[in-house]
């Protein structure tokens, strides 16, 4: 049995606490938040508290709060030579307090309060200071349901950056793909199977492999129709920049002949 | 029972007629290719030609050929007052030859022909010169379990463009991430569960709602770690112009100090 004690009520924390909860082999020993509000509501289930003095021991301590607060509060943390984690897939491990032994347990998700998660599609991350207790932060992914993956430092920052790529600017496609189609009263709902597959074809395939369309097939008539067609400037040199990206990728030379229009 | 006859045998065509030839009423007639090959092995089912005056008369003729070869091959047709729909998401419904009643049967969906492709997931697009041949696309969407949408040309068109920035753009994201993570020997399949939840987010929620990370928070510090972090310059480009996206969209504003690196 593994006894965790998890500081921190956000997303991250939240969705912890519910599959620790369901997990045979993990007892969530206390919940600590420095706004009680937010687990007050837990407190028929677990010890929540908000007040650090009252931390007991535990195998490891989740500290999932803001990647800003880690360092500070970790040298708060009312003990020394436990172990102690942090769940940021930026902060260095070095940021925690060496007073304790250290690690990181980093979900490579999106979480967000109102959504379920299922953590077997929740990658975890792993690092720790010492080897020993890498074992300890395995058994701890793998009590709900998640595949952990041992990665350094250096490996987790660049984890995280391609997050951004794959998550926030894959978002931020959708987002202008809806601005285009509102403007013409067109149901976004259409292309909501479309990115499905797109992501799906990804799962079995390599994203060199699955890339099709205008760009990829240099068909220069669209991409001049295309590029007419797009009335926000930030939207043209996003379009050009993309195109001109995976055109690279695939060893073609197209120039777009004017970068502005008119 | 809508009679079908198929014009070209690439991913669309192939993917139609197994979808075709599973709807009860639905039946294809013969399928035309100009090179015999790609559908010989077909002989048994349906009545394959690769000679245009072998055409026989059906209900609608659907030519499912690359974009170019749309407008010559619907002049080369032998008949005239016959009802001819192209498939294409940025040919227009009048490059059709106007001997025939024409149409637009565009299904906004990724195909490659390895893949199977369930239509339940692939809307149709579908537009019509007389408005009396409306409800035979749709009867027909529908006998294949897509969702059928009636669509304007420059709506059919904004689609188009919009697709590209769903489909090709996202999957470049996917890419320049694979990229990224090799570079570090990081193995691509931890960041395939949340290229799934990225897409699976937006078809309950906006993708104006379900933005987070860097850009949206306004996290300086790491927009700034991340910016180091990017060797290539045109990653670097990539990652400026869509944080500055993101924030715009967001209302945010951040300007990133240098352009570019050293
Ligand atoms: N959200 C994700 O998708 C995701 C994915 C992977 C990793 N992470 C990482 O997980 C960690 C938590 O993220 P989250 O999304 O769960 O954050 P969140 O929802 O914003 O919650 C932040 C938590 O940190 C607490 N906190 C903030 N500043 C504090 C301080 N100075 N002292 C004590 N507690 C403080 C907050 O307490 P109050 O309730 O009192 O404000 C809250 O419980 C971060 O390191 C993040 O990078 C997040
Ligand atoms: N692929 C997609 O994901 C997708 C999605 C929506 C719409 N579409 C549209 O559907 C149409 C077909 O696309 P596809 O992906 O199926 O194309 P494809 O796989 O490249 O197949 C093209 C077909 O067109 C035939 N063809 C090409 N030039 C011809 C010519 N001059 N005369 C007669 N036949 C000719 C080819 O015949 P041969 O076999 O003899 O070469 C082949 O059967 C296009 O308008 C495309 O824009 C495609």
């Amino acid at each position: 049995m593994i006894s965790v004690i998890l500081i921190g009520a956000g997303n991250v924390a939240s969705h912890l606490y519910r599959a620790f909860l369901n997990a045979e082999s993990v007892v969530v020993k206390q919940w600590y938040n420095r706004s009680f509000e937010a687990i007050k509501s837990y407190k028929n289930d677990t010890e929540v508290i908000n007040d650090l003095s009252q931390l007991k021991e535990a195998d490891v301590y989740i500290m999932a709060v803001s990647d800003d607060a880690v360092a500070s509060l970790s040298k708060t943390l009312p003990f020394t030579n436990r172990f102690v984690v942090h769940t940021s897939g930026s902060v260095s491990l070095h940021d925690l307090d060496k007073k304790n032994t250290r690690g990181v347990f980093y979900p490579l998700q999106s979480f967000s309060k109102e959504a379920e998660m299922d953590f077997s599609n929740v990658p975890i991350c792993i690092e720790t200071e010492e080897k020993t207790k890498l074992q300890m932060l395995k058994d701890l992914a793998e009590a709900i349901d998640s595949k952990p993956y041992k990665i350094s430092t250096e490996q987790r920052q660049t984890l995280h950056l391609s997050a951004v790529f794959v998550n926030n600017f894959s978002n931020q496609m959708y987002r202008i793909a809806h601005e285009i189609s509102d403007a013409k009263h067109i149901n976004f709902d259409i292309l909501k199977p479309l990115i499905l597959e797109t992501a799906n074809k990804v799962q079995e395939m390599s994203p060199y492999m699955s890339q099709t369309g205008p760009a990829k097939r240099n068909d220069k008539k669209t991409l001049k129709r295309h590029i007419k067609l797009l009335e926000n400037e930030e939207h043209r040199d996003i379009y050009e920049l993309l195109t001109q990206s995976i055109q690279k990728t695939h060893g073609i030379k197209y120039k777009f002949n004017s970068k502005k229009k008119n």
